[in-house]
């Protein structure tokens, strides 16, 4: 399934991580510890035009980025990675187990040299009964992977050139999407592209969406989506009317967070080619801007949002008029 | 009502949304869908002295920041601009339901030309079962308004200029506050001023105030108020002994994010001239500051409140000083 | 006790701070409030080799950071600050009540002169019921200290210099650890340190450790630690299955701000140096990391961990080889 612009690992052999899980009931306390499944899973990291690199689930199908990994609570993941590149890389994951040997770093010379191929095991857990009637954290969360090994100790150079993408752990019982958006806020640039080649992302209206948000490089951000907004909690959503959680559509995503949600696609506000973008104004004028095209439920396009998209590709996203626009430059006042 | 400088607009036909709602126990479960109210407000765009622009509820009376907008959730606004000035301008909400007609951006043609009349509708709703034991969230939050086609099609040069202001949308059965205040981190100004003419906002001991915040530009900030502290949530409340949200007096305050709390004046440090201010420290030393006065219970002055006043009034915001500070220029050691 | 390289305050007379307190059941509704203790404590600020000041517990042992206080909900702690330096500052509180002859600002005249001694009382309190079947917070919370008075009106030049520490609020029932570490990301350095000269942070496999993280200066951070996450929440673990908390293992941590969490060292991924450090990638390479060494649960140096002190103290932490990572440099593709 094409998300993103890049293959879920779902179509490569973890297609079962999207099967409905049993739900549980929180009133009925923590279920046992499941069983859980060890998947394995081949990327590779190949170089890729324009001075980028990406990860693919097989040779030749690298992409920006790369592909969206899916795991339950208490599954165990290998990551076979080939690396068929002449420079240093490796893959570092958020969230989940691991031991020092798939830490991804060179402090722990876990790393690919070039050529090379190296298997790091990704484990996760269910949450945990702690003294004093608390809960140690389980592993579900919107994470991501990325290299810590090109350029700089810290994978600076990788992650500068694409070498990163969405790692997603559910919860039993968590809800599944219809869809699943991968958003990269990487210095400048989403997704490494600058718009209006940015990503435009595509669901009919009413479709369950999945935003995956992450943050890389050395800037600060933060992401907006239009005529959407969501609970700034693990799902998204609330869990009951005493949620006290806070409702946003405006979120930081600074170097190395992420977050996700699922919203349906035009929900209260109809179809459209609605924006998402870096609120802060320097990045969103220069081309951290994207469309999210909410088509009509039967996948037809809805009054507008063509005229909408011809508008955006072309978009003046104009460094000149940007810098005119700052408050010491002058307007022609009314 | 004159809030933060700024009209409130229940002063001018929003009355209403003010008055206390029928509280309803989350035991309860969710009540029936509130039939919400239709309200119509008009707002005219402005030039203002100092090459400002500012949001009114009447001609004459722009104000940076524009008035308080107020809604329940159910409740819909029809927002009439006027927009009076030689600029093309639009307003844009975040968190609540609009179409792409009332957008605010160029990319749907969204907006008033110089002279030109538009009807913006912007809709709430509560929140609703989801599948999974869950509930997609309602439009309840601290949210906010902007232009998004001045200088840029994202805005850049009315909101640098002024055009923004506080969108509060309450759930039903929310505690109403005494007093109301916006403050806008704007890239180094507050409110568009600096120290020490941002504003001083003022109440009387123990009153229920609420502050909203909101953030601008291309910096980053973090909001900090002294002696006063707030749950991290959607109320600034706690739901109750188990509720985990953070606690809480300083929290980041980036373009296009904000939030609000309620507090109750010197609850537990007592009536004085308390700081708010950037905590950024290069930002707070060149002027991003100001004073929350807290009055005793019978709006008498506070002993040593007239004397923090004068001090900060003098205060000398001095870039020159601030460089000094910094950690490879020279102090003289003990 | 050593912790994070400062003498934690229980070491100087506020140890039953950490003495375990009677458990209480969120089903059982709130007890009365606790009679709170006034404990007092004297704290010498004090110059520093390498321009630094710091804090102490007595003269001579001034640290940077200062030594972690602590105080449960409802004491209250009388710092008598002695300023052994030549420079006007103070100490000023988050998160806890004062009232403004303790706020710590010039604002107030609440700073020492050079050689003065001054007292400032913090107090705290736990949760009240408020009206809307609410509860106003307590002052339960990761807090922080520092001046506010030297260099600037705002103590930036205290901030930069080391004048800072952690303040941890705790709620009766809290689970206490058996390890603290305090991490201040303050500008381009850790605990004004840059690695390889960065804390090290010990533990045994198994043994629960607390981190407080505090921002200061005037640059944005997040903070990532390898190989172990958290609940973003008061505790950062979870009250439940329902609880609603985002579980992250890297967060913003920008001037003002502190937030803590309690992990089990080594959970779920055993033994190890595992790295910390700003996920900032311009930040990490420049020095902004540092160790902490899980140990097996006997003391022992794990397989592997001495080779990672190793390269982490060989570390190039090099200026020209990050700059040589960015995304517009040349990296030799496969």
């Amino acid at each position: 399934m094409l998300v993103g612009g890049a293959l879920a690992a779902s179509a490569a052999g973890l297609g079962t991580a999207l099967t409905p899980a049993l739900a549980r009931s929180p009133q009925q306390g923590l279920p046992a510890l499941a069983v859980g499944a060890t998947r394995k899973v081949t990327i590779y990291a190949e170089a890729l035009p324009g001075n980028l690199y990406g990860y693919g689930l097989a040779p030749g199908q690298a992409t920006v980025p790369g592909p969206t990994l899916e795991m339950y609570e208490g599954d165990t993941l290998e990551v076979t990675l080939v690396n068929t590149t002449n420079q240093r890389l490796s893959i570092h994951p958020h969230g989940v187990d691991y031991s020092t040997e798939s830490d991804g770093s060179p402090l722990h010379a876990s790393f690919n040299n070039p050529g090379e191929t190296r298997t790091y095991t990704w484990r996760s857990h269910e949450m945990t009964a702690a003294a004093g009637r608390r809960f140690m954290p389980g592993s579900a969360g919107y994470w991501h992977y990325h290299d810590h090994a090109m350029g700089t100790d810290h994978g600076t150079g990788g992650v500068a050139r694409g070498l990163y993408g969405a790692l997603t752990v559910r919860r039993r019982g968590d809800i599944l999407p219809d869809k699943q958006f991968t958003v990269v806020f990487n210095d400048m640039q989403i997704n490494n592209k600058v718009a209006p080649d940015t990503p435009m992302f595509e669901a009919n209206l009413g479709q369950r969406v999945e935003w995956t948000a992450i943050g890389h490089g050395s800037l600060f951000h933060t992401f907006h989506l239009h005529a959407h907004r969501w609970a700034d909690n693990r799902t998204g959503m609330l869990e009951g009317p005493a949620d006290p959680s806070l409702v946003i559509d405006n979120k930081d995503l600074n170097p190395g967070s992420s977050f996700g949600f699922q919203v349906l696609a035009g929900e209260g506000v109809g179809a459209g080619a609605w924006m998402y973008h870096c609120h802060v104004q320097a990045h969103s004028d220069t081309g951290m801007a994207g469309l999210f095209l909410v088509r009509n439920a039967d996948g037809s396009m809805p009054p507008g949002a063509q005229e909408a998209i011809d508008r955006f590709h072309g978009h003046a996203h104009d460094p000149a008029a940007a810098a005119a626009a700052q408050p010491h430059s002058h307007v022609h006042g009314g």
